[in-house]
């Protein structure tokens, strides 16, 4: 039998259990104190309502479930592969989620402020840092059209962050209709708007001409390429300069709002900043987006935005609607790698004879366990070597059945 | 698109989660203090693994997840079902921790104490009372083979029952060796033993005579028949009663120190009890099993028992393993069908204007969430119709963003 877990997949050891779970309560403690709810939907979802998500990439990446009984052999004899599959493992929170409000909207408040903390699954090639399941920590606010929604979300997430032990980091924020109407505004189409942005968005690494040849082998307009490389070359890629570029200057209202908002929030402690090419990949998102990167990580380490249409795909009215998703397998990796250490109870080892009436050994563990995290041991003959292992493994005292000594074991040594 | 959570699995609305997050950290705090690990595998496991597994019924019962891209071309041309398919979601937790220990044992401690708690699914036909998909929460011991690992395992799952706030339950115990020992000697053959089980199980609702009928038409030895029957007529199940048919009597001393020591334990919060028809449904249990019963609910609420062959199988060597299983599921039905209250921090509104400035809102909701969990709601016109509607919905107090007027809510009224 093969004792390996699945490509993609992992095994947790204790250790790194202890930062996830600590981590993961972090970072609900805080969530719950702002009055967010927590739910949970079935890791399966209906093939159909994948299939129609606008997921983008990720709906290539979906685990599909095989039919059972007569309906596979009825889908056998088809051969469509289609058919072969009626449900799928979720491959995010958010298509779930609206789902979950369609069915149960009657009993929920409104606005819904949620949590959801559960596992995903994408079928994809496994690399460093890309698992095939995963864990994502997502709050949304559902039926609040404000730019409050966004405000929250960003400041409840960050005081989660910070809770845990992160700080200088930086949300980036931008939003979609801006971006749009500003490359509208250039000479672009509506239709080649991702193609751009794709461009855009390496600006850090290729610079303004890079930008400028890429989009020219692509064979967007001469006038549009020029209008944007000399914004790029320019340099001021202020929300000012930018709210300059739209024909209708209330695009920008919403972000100058939300910025001018946690702005007052930070504390010093992280910051905000307007970034005219965020994107974010998914294809729901209809307007305000945003990104957490913090110096430590390459890449976002939280991401997030407004889909006021997704929900109503689901109810057949639209939901205002706003999510942001805390990369929690970034995290744990960060803690991890920085050795971060876990607070715990302290470890203790109750030594007893072979020959010890083991159900008083369990009562005086009970006792011990009010203070320690009492693991119940055989005493070894070779009790010097295997105090030294004990130490090892993390223990940080020792008690013994036959006596009342407790000895303290030397402080956990950097791994 | 279908709005409903997939067929025998559920969305948990907020006052669900409520309760199990509840249950599931007074059974982790409970585990944890006697310093039992948590560890995590993924819910995929290898096909062959599970094919391979002796779950008994449970095999028929995975949900198959089909190959992707060339792989399934491939066995789409071959065009057999078994072909499509490289995984499956698992149906326990015992498997994948076999397999976990035997891919980590180098880096885990002996013996391994450890916590499992997730979700497992089955293809099951749904009814009331059984999910497709469902929370199961295990401690195991391997590496230890001696006794104190079922005392160690029943004191601490009955200590998590307890702290959650059940009480007069009672542990069933009994091991397979000693079943079959009694049986040999009546003269029932070794591959018979299940099918007399099945009907000897029964006793209860068919009585001794029910049984006799059963196993006569099921054309079992007239003798054995009669062995047996005198042994349920009699009606002394006591274990020295048992004992007295065995060749061997080394076998019921496993049992017999069990429960002498666990009758220590109990402080009259629970009880023990030799069940000598106790057989529990998994093919990998080689000697004790348990189960715990309690009046509120027919059938089990925890079950296990050492399965001392499984780990061998993927490690070539056997290792002495015990488990038990705690049915999250129906704890949490039960508790919630007595209208248990979940402990919790009280819940408070905090409204506020529209034209109020929201990052002095959410300030002030950041003070007040040391003592509440607070929701940042905005103030409605008709503010006596709100604290109406907002008392409904659980909320226990009222602040303002205007003034420092904190208002109590009436109690949380029964449901």
């Amino acid at each position: 039998m093969n004792i390996n877990p699945l490509k993609g997949m992992k095994d947790y050891l204790p250790d790194e259990m202890k930062l996830r779970d600590y981590v993961q309560g972090k970072i609900l403690e805080t969530y719950r104190r702002y009055g967010f709810l927590r739910i949970a939907t079935p890791i399966l979802e209906d093939a159909e309502n994948l299939d129609k998500s606008e997921g983008g990439d990720n709906l290539n990446l979906i685990f599909k479930v095989l039919k059972r009984g007569d309906k596979l052999e009825e889908a056998l004899k088809a051969g469509e592969e289609k058919a072969l599959s009626d449900m799928g493992l979720r491959y995010d929170l958010t298509l779930p989620l609206s789902r979950y409000y369609a069915a149960n909207r009657a009993k929920l408040p409104t606005p819904f402020k949620v949590i959801q903390t559960d596992r995903v699954f994408r079928a994809e090639r496994p690399q460093k840092g890309r698992m095939r399941e995963f864990v994502q920590c997502d709050i949304d606010i559902l039926g609040d059209g404000s730019s409050n929604a966004e405000i929250e979300l960003i400041y409840v997430t960050a005081q989660a962050l910070l809770n845990i032990g992160f700080t200088n980091f930086t949300v980036n924020i931008n939003d979609r209709r801006m971006l749009r109407g500003m490359l509208n505004s250039m000479g672009f189409t509506a239709d080649t708007l991702e193609s751009v942005c794709v461009t855009f968005d390496k600006m850090d690494k290729i610079g303004a001409e890079g930008v400028k040849k890429e989009l020219t082998e692509k064979g967007f307009p001469k006038e549009s390429i020029a209008a944007l490389t000399a914004f790029l070359k320019n340099g001021d890629f202020s929300l000012e300069k930018v709210t300059g570029y739209l024909k209708d200057k209330a695009l920008s209202e919403d972000v100058t709002a939300i910025i001018n908002s946690v702005r007052k929030l930070t504390a010093g402690r992280f910051d905000i900043s307007y970034t005219p090419a965020l994107v974010r990949g998914q294809g729901y998102y209809t307007g305000v987006v945003f990104e957490i990167t913090c110096a430590a990580f390459k890449g976002a380490v939280a991401g997030g935005g407004r889909y006021d249409g997704l929900i109503g795909k689901f109810l057949g009215e639209n939901i205002p609607a706003v999510g942001f998703s805390i990369g929690f397998e970034r995290i744990c990796s960060i803690l991890s790698e920085s050795g971060f250490a876990v607070p715990a109870a302290p470890q203790m080892a109750l030594l007893y004879r072979e020959e010890a009436d083991f159900a008083e050994v369990l009562q005086k563990a009970g006792r011990l366990s009010e203070e320690y995290a009492v693991t119940t041991l055989k005493q070894s003959k070779k009790l010097g070597k295997q105090l030294g292992n004990l130490e090892a493994e993390g223990y940080e005292a020792v008690a013994f059945f036959d006596n009342e000594e407790i000895k303290a074991l030397g402080q956990k040594t950097e791994k």
